[in-house]
């Protein structure tokens, strides 16, 4: 029998590293994987169906909202995305432990469908070493750096029903402790496993 | 500003390789210490008085019961047993991750007064299995390892309040299962924390 794998939900602010944090923690595990999203925008050049993104049209996902297959949904830029049920399923009955990567809204929504779902927040060491890694990345204008500041600080305070909070002061460790968690869960007391040993 | 330790409550049937598990952890990490009983019991020969147990008579054990100084204590062969809370806490404070290791019934005692406890109980893979470590010890008469399977039994029905589940199949997985929990519990997420890295 195949122990059923974790859903992680996984949120924090956008340069926080969270990628680089479960891309290190997957090194070490061959348990984890990503869930791949459905979005209706067209694939970029060198994007794979099924690998970046299911691409799908408009009405079969409004079609996938009816029939209550999308765990999420959330609308950018006049694109759609979500997160397929269906996929995260099959993962998590092969035992795969499922990571969403996810905004905190969504998050919420997730929790409250799959109350079973671990979450997990990841957080700069401070909002000044957070400026400093946006502004190393060389992407965005002084002003957009002041809005993902803002925006971040507004996610942090939105974050309070997490279960668990990892500071990413170096990815070895953030990474580490992301693995900790998955595996404790793991080991969450098991009723029926307990009884079936007592036998 | 030191972190503040948890307290780790650990039970199992005998037999179960609770200890080796534990020192196995040890070895990989300083943050992890056993607690001390007190015990109204004499030394015995090579005990040291605060390594092994704090030995005192039975009106200074009396008086800690009184002043709540206990969070769990028990009477066997008409010695008095306890765990002292000022010890407790005086390391917790100090950082480090207490494991107290201790029978169902107390267990109980300590996690009604410090709900915050983190509680794991470990079992053999098979009660097949819990006979043949048992036998393999060579101390025990046949009755003595019916008597102790029969209590094993009882200890696993009534340890569904536990948290945690750790399956010994083999020490080295177990250990790292017992450390992932500590450095999990230690991720708990923690709203003043983070409310102030979003200052």
């Amino acid at each position: 029998m195949i122990k059923k794998g974790k859903l992680i939900i996984l949120s924090g602010p956008s340069g926080t590293g969270k990628s680089t944090v479960v891309f290190k923690a997957m090194e070490g595990r061959a348990d984890l994987c990503f869930s791949t999203s459905v979005t209706t925008r067209p694939p970029r050049s060198g994007e794979v169906d099924g690998r970046e993104y299911f691409f799908i049209d408009q009405a079969r996902f409004d079609k996938m909202v009816e029939n209550n297959e999308l765990l999420e949904h959330a609308c950018y830029v006049s694109n759609s995305y979500g997160t397929p049920r269906p996929f995260v399923e099959a993962q998590l009955q092969k035992g795969m432990n499922v990571i969403l990567d996810i905004e905190v809204q969504g998050a919420r929504q997730v929790k409250e469908k799959m109350p079973e779902a671990v979450t997990i927040f990841i957080m700069p060491p401070s909002m000044a070493e957070l400026r400093s890694r946006l502004e190393g990345r060389g992407t965005d204008t002084p002003e957009a750096i002041d809005a993902r500041i803002a925006r971040a600080r507004e996610e942090i305070l939105e974050a309070d029903f997490y279960e668990y909070l990892i500071v990413n002061r170096d990815v070895e460790t953030a990474a580490n402790e992301f693995s900790a968690i998955i595996s404790a869960e793991q080991c969450r007391f098991d009723p029926l496993l307990a009884k079936k040993i007592a036998e």
